[in-house]
Order: C-alpha cells, then structure tokens, then sequence
C-alpha cells in the first residue's frame, strides 16, 4: 500500500485522531532511520551533521508558526507540549494560577489538577454555545496573580477557532504569558505567534501528516520556563533525552510541506468537501445539528449531535461498512465520561451521547464525502429503530 | 547505504551515544510509518489493529526484562523513563527521600535535584575505585522514610556493572522500591526483574538497536507511581499522549531480537573484540589505564584516560581519521563539566579530561578494532607531543 493512502475499500474520517505520514515525509526521513548514527550531542562529525539536521527541521516548524527558530522545543508530541507549557510556566511562578477555558485539551486539564492539587488553582472560562472564548470574559478574569492564560486555538472535538488575535490582545496588556494549543490549526487557520501576541505555542508533527511521537512547543525568548524532563540538558535545557533525529527531521518536512500547501489549497478544498458533507447529512439525517461554529470553524472538521442513536453503535455500523470515524476526541475515549466540550457549549448527556466527529485531510476525497453520505443516514435510522423505546 | 552500516571509510566506536537502527527493525516499522493510520485510543477496527499491535511490542519487552508486561509503560526514552521513574515515586511519598549512586546518568540525578528545590532529599552513595556500589552501604543508607533506591545497571561511562542482585535483596528486606536505570546493560548482561527483586525498570529503544525516541518504564504491578505527563489516559493513566506506534513497534522488535541474540551470542562477540582493544591499546599507549571494572563491566565497552592528551583533541583527531569516538556520556558533553563518573572513582582533573570511551555494537568488526589500535597510539603521541609543555 503506498503510503498515505488508506486501503481503497475503507474510508478514513478521522483525521484528527491519527493522520498518516505524507509519502514525502516519509522520503526525507528513511536515510535518517536507515543509516542515521547521530546523537546531535557527540562532538564527532557524525554529530555535527545529527545537530545540523535538527536544527534546520527547528527552522522549518518556526516558520510554519512565524516565531524566532530558538524558540522552538522539540518534545514527543503535543501532549507532552501542553504539559510543559502548563507546568512550565506555572511552577516557576510564585502563585500557579492558571486560567483556561471550558473547552480545552484533556492534557491541558488535566496538568492544571495536578497544580491544584499542589496548592495551584486554575480559573475556567465558560464559552458560549459555539465553544467561542469571550475576549472580555477573559480581561475581567485576569488577576494580577495569573500565571498563565491557556486556551487551544480550535475547541477540540468541536472545531471551534478561538478569536486568538482578540485574547492576544488582552494577554498582551495584562502582561501574562499566553499559551495557544495549536492542534489541528496550524496550517490549516491563520495563526502566528508574533502578530497574535503567543507566548507559547503547542505543536503536533502527526497533525500535520508528520510521524507520531514529533512535536514541539514553541517558548517566546526571553519567556523562561521550567523543564520537565530533566538530565543531559538537551533543547535549551527544556526537555532532555537524546534526541529523536528522524522523527523531527520529518516533523520539519511536514511543516514545510503544510506551509507551502496547507492554509491556502488544501483548506480551501477540505472545506467544499466538508461543507458538501454537512448539507447532506444535515438534510438526510433528520433530527441532527452541528456542534461548534459554522463559520470560524476549522476547515477539515465537522461534528455533529444526532438525536437517538447512540454514537458508539453509530460508530460500529460504521466502522462495519468500511468508515472509520469518531465521537470526538480519541484521547477522552479511554475515560469514558460525558465530553466536558459537549458539556460546556451546553449539550445534554443524551446529545453528548449522539457526538459523531468527521475530520477529512490531505488525501480524502470526493467518493470519501460521498460513502458517509450514502452510509451514514441508514445506519443512523436503524440503529435509531432498535433504541426506539428509548428515542421518544 | 544499507541500514545499520556505517560508511565503510568510517569507524563507529560511539555505540553508547547512539545504535544504528537494526535492518530487521526497520522492515517491521515501515508498514506502520507508511501506511498506518491507528491511533491505539480509537473506537474503530484501525484502533483496534493498532491497540493490538502496541501490546505485541509490550509483551516482547516485558519478556526481555523478565516482568509482566502490564508494567511496561512506553515512553519517548530512557532519560523521560528515568525521569518518570524518580519523580513519578518520590511524589507521591510523604517525605520525598531518595538514595542514588555517586555513578548515576544526568537524567537520574537532575530529578533528583528538582526534588531536592522542592523540598525533598537525597542521598547520594559513594562508590569504589571500579564504581560499584557496596550493598552494605546501601543497607546502612536506608531509613525509615526512604522513598526510592535508583542504582543503574551499569555506570554510564565506565561500564561497570553493579551487584544488582545483591542490592536488591537489601531493599527488598527494606520495603522500598528499587529502579534500575538498565541502558547499557538490558540483553549485553543478565538482568532480571524478578530474580533481582528490581521494582521499576529503565529502558532505552535505541540502545538495543530499535528507533530513537522509544522507551520504557517498567513498574512493578501493584506499585503506584505519579504520572508526569497528563492528558488522555494512555499507557495505564501513567503517561499520556497518542502512542508513537511505529516506534514502539521497533522498540519491541528490538528487543525481540536483543533477547535471541543478545546476551549470548553477541555479548561473547563484542568481549572478545573489546578485549583486544583493551590489551593493544594498554600496550601500544604509555601511561594509559582502564576505567571501570575489569571483569563485571559491560561486554562492548572499553574506558580509558590517557594521561598527558585532552579527549578533546584526541576526539578530534581521530574524526579526521574516520574514526567517531567519545569521552563518555553524550549527554554530559552539553554541560562541559569534568564527569561526576570520573570523579566518583578518584579520577583527577587532569585524568580526567583524558578520557576516553569506546563502545562496541551489532555491526562492530575485527577491522574496527584494527582501526582503533591502528590510529589511536600516533595521535595520542602527537597531541601528547604538542602539549608537551603542559605533560610534565
């Protein structure tokens, strides 16, 4: 199977949970995995080119966020990025007070339980039925103790964009550092860290069709942070650990490849896909809405509530008749409760429930959109049928 | 080039540093690089592939270490595992109380400094001449409150391995956890969790030829320990974040192949060629002496100092002649302090900034080894010659 490609009778809609590695990604990586000998730290030749190639993947995925390359931390993935960023900056200050809003990452929540179980404490901003952040809301929840503002630049499992420039702002006058949670964003949504006054910048390399296990955060110079993986002092101190040469020379590629194609083409093209996508299934699926903004909305996503019909079984028919799909976020799957976002843009448990979550990429086409809207309204019907006594 | 060969003009002695990907490891990984698409955490039948998949590669490295393998947790490497391992312990004790060796990896003893900030304690024991630490000293070491031991299998830098059965009979009789940075040692010398009463585990993927950016923690079953980086939940709610799946997949095929071939056949191999890299260069090299153990030391590894020479110049030298070498630990290059290992043992200053570190691997030869004892001796006579002055 060639790569990037899904196997021709499966249809792949779950982007967001796992991208596959673009081909060329995958080309510039092989001679790294293949013969690749370099700790970027040994002072042979062998490590001069290993540091070399790091850094020139440090420049790319600066770019890709238009923020100083220095700034770049290179970490395991976006996870990990969140976590450092939260505790990184609310461990070095005197109070850890920590502001995020209702519809953030479960590894941006759960870090901030963690600091309040160590005397921190973490202000959670309401959003409004979209997953929309309040620029106002957020000045007058300013305290001069805040340590840090955290909020994703698109709500997760709802594809929300934040209005980032307008926090930025109100970060910015506050004089307390901000961290945007770029996922599924960057490249896809205008996003900048200069323009937008972003302290701190969480990026996935597997987000943009890079290998699983890249990522990076980038720090503003000048921001200190704490480390949270200590030892050789590798990344400027911030996160040590030899170095997983292959993985970030790849993860450069891809924000190469995302800068140069992504925010313009092929969001342009996911979105006529995605809005051809919403209209049918919200015209043959009755009893169905959108969750999350219309418009300022993440380019490749659409998730949707379906009234009745249990998401889980939705997902198993689906999945039987060669879709692969989610409810949202793969990451809250394995706690198993109600969506928190769902929550907080004001769904019902049984709504929450119906969360089915379709995000397209690089390689879905149009016979993709074109098997969920043959596939899906059927399913929904017959497994609304069989729950009937319960769908009153 | 073919994988895991070096360019045939150049010599790679610095296996410690970094391990060439196995060829057979790569084989495994690229359908995961290339066409997988399994996020471990998703509901449909690619998650479920991919979950499989991830808990193959657990079992196989559980069974290299001799541990259940519901205690391997995957990290992005032996330092975050390290990492993991003294934090993820020490905070969740009442007092935050931990012993180490004066011979530890950067990665073990920096946490131990964070903890230290925070207000816990540490206890650092002495070691002899060859860097082993004495069980007695570890009994006598022990209180009431002492929350972790951490002795690595073997010393970074001088490849002495320590008494580990006997250390771990001593906190077992204590009651208190005992981590094993096991780098270095895993598959090249006996190591067992069970039989050695060893209750968590460090693991580096590359170090036995696997991917880098793979590792593992194993814990003991039943033994709690704080996660360090929170989000979604995986591996066990004790390291959050989308597996990287082709890493841990070579990580496990690594180890696979390690536990076949390791321990005897190439352990046999790599000794014998390390001992005749031993015995020419004490030979061919004046006022020259072996760091580290004689016999308990690990099979492909070989320290010097070499009186009179900075490992500096001689490390440049000899990368002109094609030949990568190291002074000791990658990781402690980025400080450039003299090696707290050196120091441990009673090294001078002087001695050692002539230090040297050879380390032998999968695809070393019998013509490496001429390499070495070909081109080392006239390039340690040169700079000893050109720091004449200074060689009294």
């Amino acid at each position: 199977m060639a790569s990037g490609e899904v196997e021709p009778d499966r249809v792949y809609v779950d982007y967001a949970g796992f991208a596959p590695v673009d081909p060329r990604v995958l080309a510039v990586m092989r001679p790294f995995l293949e013969a690749g000998i370099g700790n970027p730290s040994a002072r042979h030749s062998l490590g001069a080119e290993a540091r070399e190639s790091l850094d020139a993947a440090r420049m790319k995925v600066a770019r890709l966020c238009g923020g100083a390359p220095g700034g770049i931390v290179f970490t395991s993935g976006a996870t990990e990025a969140n976590n450092l960023a939260v505790k990184g900056v609310a461990l070095r200050a005197r109070v850890p007070r920590v502001i995020i809003s209702a519809v953030e990452h479960i590894s941006v929540i759960n870090p901030c339980r963690d600091l309040e179980k160590a005397g921190g404490s973490v202000c959670v901003l309401p959003v409004d039925g979209d997953g929309r952040v309040d620029p106002g809301m957020l000045r007058a929840a300013i305290t001069s103790d805040t340590a840090l503002v955290s909020v994703a630049a698109a709500a997760p499992e709802i594809g929300t964009v934040q209005p980032l420039k307008e926090l930025g702002r109100v970060t910015r006058a506050a004089d307390v550092p901000f961290h945007v949670d770029a996922v599924g964003a960057l490249g896809r949504v205008p996003l900048h860290v200069e323009s937008m006054g972003i302290d701190l910048l969480t990026i996935s390399g597997n987000d943009l069709y890079g290998p699983p296990g890249s990522g990076a955060l980038w720090v503003r110079p000048g921001l200190r942070i704490h480390p949270q993986v200590l030892g050789g002092g590798q990344e400027g101190g911030y996160r040590s650990g030899t170095e997983n040469l292959p993985g970030m020379v790849g993860f450069g590629v891809a924000a190469e490849l995302m800068r140069v194609e992504g925010t313009h083409q092929e969001s342009a093209r996911l979105s006529a896909l995605r809005d051809r996508l919403a209209e049918g299934l919200l015209e043959a699926i009755p009893d169905c809405r959108i969750t999350g903004a219309r418009g300022a909305r993440l380019p490749h996503h659409l998730s949707l509530v379906v009234r009745g019909a249990k998401a889980e079984s939705v997902l198993l028919d689906l999945d039987l008749a060669g879709i692969a799909a989610s409810s949202g976020s793969a990451c809250a799957s394995l706690t198993q409760t109600t969506s928190h976002v769902l929550r907080a843009i004001g769904c019902s448990p049984e709504e929450a429930d119906g969360s089915l979550c379709f995000t397209l990429g690089r390689w879905s086409t149009a016979s993709d959109v074109d098997a969920v809207l043959d596939r899906l309204p059927p399913i929904v019907a017959r497994v609304r049928a069989l729950a009937a006594p319960l769908h009153t």
